[in-house]
């Protein structure tokens, strides 16, 4: 197996880690933000985009790629790598969080799910082998278990659902046929330490690669999030890598670092992109307000990526208004950078024994929304 | 002034002619074809993939940016040029054949055009001196004169609307304050052979530092077309370069070159691009065709473009079907590249004297389609 977790320090203040995963196509510097490609593709950028970026690691889906263009059709080019032609690595989520969000009239039994398509009312089953076998063809250098995402708050449904969720993760890890692939376990148990601990003592039994944390950031707060990462803390492997899917804004990329997360995924910075609206270190601008009109400064005045670099509020803001599509991918390309470049100097700071002042400096500084408008947890 | 046209070989079959044109932000090899940017983008592209397609022109609209952002804020960022952060040759257009096409309760006197804005209804006006005013604030390198586009085939409207067309040409050549800038005059007359040699004529006397060749391509047939060129090439000053306006599509190039044409521009490319439509040496492919589902090959096998090097037209496909906006990106460039790499092997066929052995190989492959249907006159 060619897939490793180096963990290279961790932080005396905090439980923040720095490290590095060696996959097949490359090395990932940890901790990590990966951009996400839902369809095969970060949306309005190409491969090329992502190299500028330094982007080092992103996500796509194996619920949308199974329903559109369809699984054998990608491992027939070799795998999602080939067929969008993104040679570093990827990581596939199980479809689970899609089916349970986006599906229609789900029907969860032990053995599986069968749900509706969101495209065209089509009827599919997804079971943990078929889902395994699906990230097989895809051939994603990181592949995730079959979960269900169960509402956060109701106790008695989160453990039924778990004990599945446990079932299900072991079955994935029996079906799994290819090594050259990591598959990790996902951490359920909605805003329940107990059941938290429980989930992740368990998958810790079954020693996966990796641990993903999933059902957090779909409603709970903050605090509530922060407090089940205290929990499984202790419990998940120090020398396996732990990835909290679907998050996070940029306060949660410190507050989540510092509290052990080695990689996170979200759509934030590509989604609120597409509607005008930009990551600062003071916050959010909205590049639609007419203040920006004659504006010929730069969205940020350090900032090295190339709309930071070329272009304008105004001609920006122009773009936007007259609804020009290079709006949305000049905006994408900054707050993707935005994120990517935070992510290398928490890393750095971890390494050099300064991410406590980072993270002060940069919250004192950074003004921020509430996300739940967003939806952020669709792409 | 720093604008000159320098003839470099004429064909000895045809009129075809291959030059430079000098402008103050770098020369143009002739014939051109410029890339439409209506509101200062050509759409989906950002310059530095201007830069990598290697386009020496680009087209940007007088009406559009008048309207939105307005040409005194373009003006207070130095120019098109630097609002943009495109470094090389721009050339307006007057705004004469948006005023006529786009804008309704269009009123016209002797004097201008009072117009209702296509984007909210406002009432504003145009007047030879005022639309010389913006493009001068707009600061492109080539500028056109205010004219009429009437109905090409009315021949008693054609007399009178040329009249004050030649008239208006007059008042924008005297209303000219910059040097620094190339004034052309638009050859108007429809279809009529003696209207057109008389425009020729006229705007030849009021010696033009280049010719626009208006109202074509605007429903009359090709022939039509081809015979008001036959017209006008023995009229129109050998030394100076001729304009086609908003022409063309690929066998186009050929036919119009052959005629004498030095520049055109044409929406074609970039908005069958967005309809998923792509250009190959036998014609078009809508990528949304079921049979490229599983194809391997890109859309031309020995393209150089971007798009060709990396990706299948099974992918290309994927992406339109997802309604991923990579695709009309990945499509522009390719149509784009189309263009401007059978202009650049025109180009040379002229100046080693095999231009028609290029243009006899190129329409035997060629299919064409009637391009009525695109709308190919509003970008």
């Amino acid at each position: 197996m060619s897939f490793s977790f180096e963990l290279l320090t961790e932080d005396k203040n905090s439980h923040a880690r720095a490290g590095l995963i060696h996959t097949p196509h490359g090395d990932i510097p940890t901790p990590v933000f990966a951009p996400v490609g839902t369809q095969a593709t970060v949306k309005t950028l190409t491969p090329a985009d992502l190299d500028d970026l330094q982007a080092t690691l992103i996500l796509s889906n194996t619920y949308h790629l199974y329903l559109r263009p369809g699984a054998d059709l990608i491992a027939d080019f070799g795998g999602l790598h080939h067929f969008m032609q993104w040679p570093r690595p990827i990581l596939t989520d199980s479809g689970g969080f899609q089916v349970f969000s986006l599906a229609s009239l789900r029907d969860i039994d032990e053995d599986g799910v069968t749900f509706r398509s969101h495209l065209d009312g089509s009827t599919h089953r997804f079971t943990p082998e078929s889902v395994i076998a699906i990230q097989e063809k895809l051939g994603a250098d990181i592949i995730m278990t079959f979960d269900e995402c169960p509402p956060p708050d109701d106790y008695h449904y989160n453990v039924e659902s778990l004990e599945r969720t446990h079932r299900w993760a072991e079955r994935c890890q029996a079906a799994q046929r290819r090594s050259d692939q990591a598959l990790y376990g996902i951490v359920q148990g909605g805003i329940f330490a107990d059941l938290r601990a429980r989930s992740a003592e368990f998958l810790t039994s079954l020693n996966f690669l990796g641990y993903g944390i999933g059902g957090l950031s779909v409603g709970e707060t903050k605090s509530q999030m922060h407090a089940m990462l205290e929990v499984i803390h202790p419990i998940l492997p120090r020398y396996k890598p732990r990835y909290l899917m679907g998050v996070g804004s940029p306060e949660d990329l410190f507050e989540c670092v510092a509290r052990g997360i080695d990689q996170f995924d979200c759509v934030l910075p590509t989604r609120i992109a597409r509607n005008g609206a930009v990551l600062t270190p003071q916050g959010r601008l909205n590049l639609r307000n007419a203040r920006f009109a004659p504006d010929k400064n730069p969205i940020e005045a350090d900032c090295q990526c190339y709309t930071c670099r070329n272009f304008s509020l105004a001609y920006l803001r122009h773009l936007i208004i007259a609804k020009e599509t290079l709006a949305l991918r000049l905006a994408t390309v900054h707050n993707l950078h935005f994120m990517l470049e935070t992510m290398r100097r928490i890393r750095l700071s971890i390494l050099d024994g300064t991410f406590n002042d980072y993270k002060n400096q940069f919250l004192a500084l950074y003004q921020s929304v509430d996300e739940k408008e967003d939806g952020i947890n669709s792409d």
